[in-house]
């Protein structure tokens, strides 16, 4: 049974008020897949002419809605499409069953919204192992479509959420030369109810129109500095899934050479991204690692990474701990190439390490009050390069251990 | 200021009764480095004709002691030779400073013993980024070297302590052909005195005649599947050092094709492995993992370890939760070839899944219960190759937080 857990200290004050975007609708049941007393089913549906884009997990286990999916991408279309998504059950590791009920789950919708079963698009998250039931989805497909609405993403957020403890939104309206298109999306990250593992669910839809090579090309380059730049704990998930929908409503023709829509984009998803960070199972601290100086792209941020998985950082900042040796270790460790002694350390606008030691101005008080804040920066010059990366992560806390150790036994 | 820590459950009942191993003796002094009221300083003096081999950290920013151990190994020499080795301090990630600190102390040993500074081996353990004062080493000389003795070896291995919560040794009478060898070996693992990391600490003597480039080939082979094959955290120590000195006393050549000895250092080295492992932070289970029908024994180790490191599989353990889904989502993420529907996961002698599924037979009360013993077997066969691989761990415990972020604030 899952335990009702407390929203997290670092959540967003409140669910953004995103406006209707131009072809897509949205409707959500009570199926009561695990769940009772709430959502759990949410569909999509998308407008003719609608293209396509999606990054998922690289996962060797994963899902059968993540292979199915990964499938669908790219194959063009011109007729409408759909996005159908349970949480309660995540339909992985559950061998022939689980490819059998994604099939049964795309046709159904594919025969009630009269569009083809390769535009159907699904995602499940929950427990994984229990056979999921294909009948208690497809029962509320007339009942869903009666309610589709174009106002209806806020309560799409809602119904993916596994044990997030809030639900996830952000929109931009965004202004390219020929006028304006509307961005937004949807999330859920971290969650727990046994036995399971988080999972990271992100849809994304513009009224925008975008070829799909132009719009997957797009959320491939977004994607690597937005959602493959947080972590959590390190674990990587069997369904996580990113889906971008342009539905071409707007009129506006946007290319992948598009900075104003690129940077529309980044912004929703990086405000996304970081909403599933602040929701990290047991966080008190949502940390920013941003690394400069290191010999490429790729090492800083596998410097980074390193950083952001070492328990023993992640712990130390759960205690308000300046303790700039982890980072140190850390970076060592990583594998990718650094000089001890060209190495300089910053808490914030603090220098706390330089020429292979710590600082000859830094004050282990300042280093103390500067741990104290709930949103902490780490910097870290490696000097020997012009490669950069910026990754975020939480801290790993008490909270962390109960809610994966203690709530079943 | 360290907090005392009580005794792991999983520790050994009592240190064993190692015997005098020809040509070492070992004293231990108290330099009050950093803990007052406890040795923290040993000193190993090796006979003239000891053979030396080492393995180290391979981090970025290792300890100055590290790199100049580094540099002195495979030299050939006739002299005898000397360990010595403080707690207290790790001397890393203290720029020239630290450099300076291993000449001074490496030659006081060398000039107090008459053996060269090129035999004079040294390795540091504890705070980091504080400066190591030689002299408060150096001062003791002349009593350590007084006080030397064969049978001083329980002591050393107390010396070499941080917040280890036991001494830790081990030895084994060896029978070759021609004759009986002796070994026995120290060692310490994970402790925490804020601001520092844990360190690995092995040093093994026998009184075997071993040419150096055997002595090296027998450690390196030995060690990939003993000290290598271990974690606690995933976190990787500055100063990780094992050296193996053999001193010739016994008049029994050994060469490295010498299967009785392989087969001894293997049994003293996981017996010792496995100690470290029992002393991991908060540690409350002992975790072995193996693989087997990996596509090679690197794949094997990459799944295994991947299992190892997993945050959500060793709280899940620590819950005594049978959360065989997590097992699944680590071999998923570990970038190693897997064929999800090939997987077959047994918990001790439970067939917990096969066929991409949960295996038919399986009751989760028969896992739950398995679950709550304090050694924990898990087997995976990936059913694709004839690769195999065993690691060990421990579980991740609400003490492992309280150690890492609560000490200290």
């Amino acid at each position: 049974m899952a335990t009702q857990l407390e929203k997290s200290p670092l959540a967003p004050s409140c669910f953004p008020s995103i406006p209707p975007i131009g072809g897509v609708r949205f409707a959500v049941a009570s199926a009561a897949i695990k769940y009772v007393g709430r959502t759990d089913v949410m569909l999509a549906e998308l407008s003719p002419g609608t293209t396509v884009a999606g990054v998922f997990t690289k996962s060797a286990t994963r899902a059968a809605s993540v292979l199915d999916c990964q499938d669908k991408i790219g194959r063009k279309f011109t007729q409408g499409a759909a996005i159908i998504v349970n949480s309660g059950n995540a339909n992985a590791f559950t061998g022939k069953h689980g490819n059998l009920a994604v099939d049964s789950i795309t046709t159904a919708v594919s025969n009630h919204l009269s569009i083809p079963k390769n535009r159907v698009f699904s995602s499940s998250t929950g427990v994984i192992g229990e056979p999921l039931k294909p009948e208690k989805i497809t029962d509320c497909l007339d009942s869903l479509i009666a309610k589709l609405d174009t106002s209806g993403i806020a309560k799409a957020a809602q119904a993916i959420m596994t044990t997030d403890t809030y639900p996830k939104g952000a929109y931009s309206t965004i202004k390219t030369e020929d006028g304006h298109v509307m961005l937004a999306g949807i999330a859920k990250g971290s969650g727990m109810i046994s036995p399971d593992m988080a999972t990271m669910l992100v849809y994304l839809f513009t009224d925008a129109q975008i070829e799909q090579s132009a719009l997957q090309d797009l959320l491939n380059e977004v994607n690597a500095t937005t959602f493959n730049a947080i972590t959590v704990d390190s674990d990587t998930s069997t369904s996580d899934t990113v889906l971008l929908s342009a539905t071409g409503t707007s009129k506006i023709h946007v290319d992948a050479e598009n900075s104003a829509f690129r940077q529309g984009l980044r912004q929703v998803m990086l405000d996304l991204a970081h909403q599933i960070v602040r929701d990290g199972e047991g966080a008190s601290k949502f940390i920013e690692i941003s690394i400069q100086g290191a010999n490429d792209d790729t090492d800083a941020k596998t410097h980074a990474m390193a950083i952001a998985n070492s328990p023993l950082v992640k712990t130390a900042i759960a205690g308000s701990d300046p303790n700039w040796g982890r980072i140190v270790m850390a970076i060592g460790k990583s594998g990718a190439a650094a000089e001890r002694d060209q190495l300089k350390i910053w808490f914030g606008e603090i220098l706390v390490a330089s020429d292979g030691w710590v600082a000859p101005t830094y004050r282990e008080e300042d280093g103390a009050e500067y741990m104290k804040r709930s949103e902490i920066k780490i910097m870290v010059d490696m000097g020997i390069g012009t490669g950069r990366s910026t990754v975020w992560t939480c801290d790993l806390t008490h909270q962390y251990i109960s809610i994966n150790a203690d709530y079943r036994s």
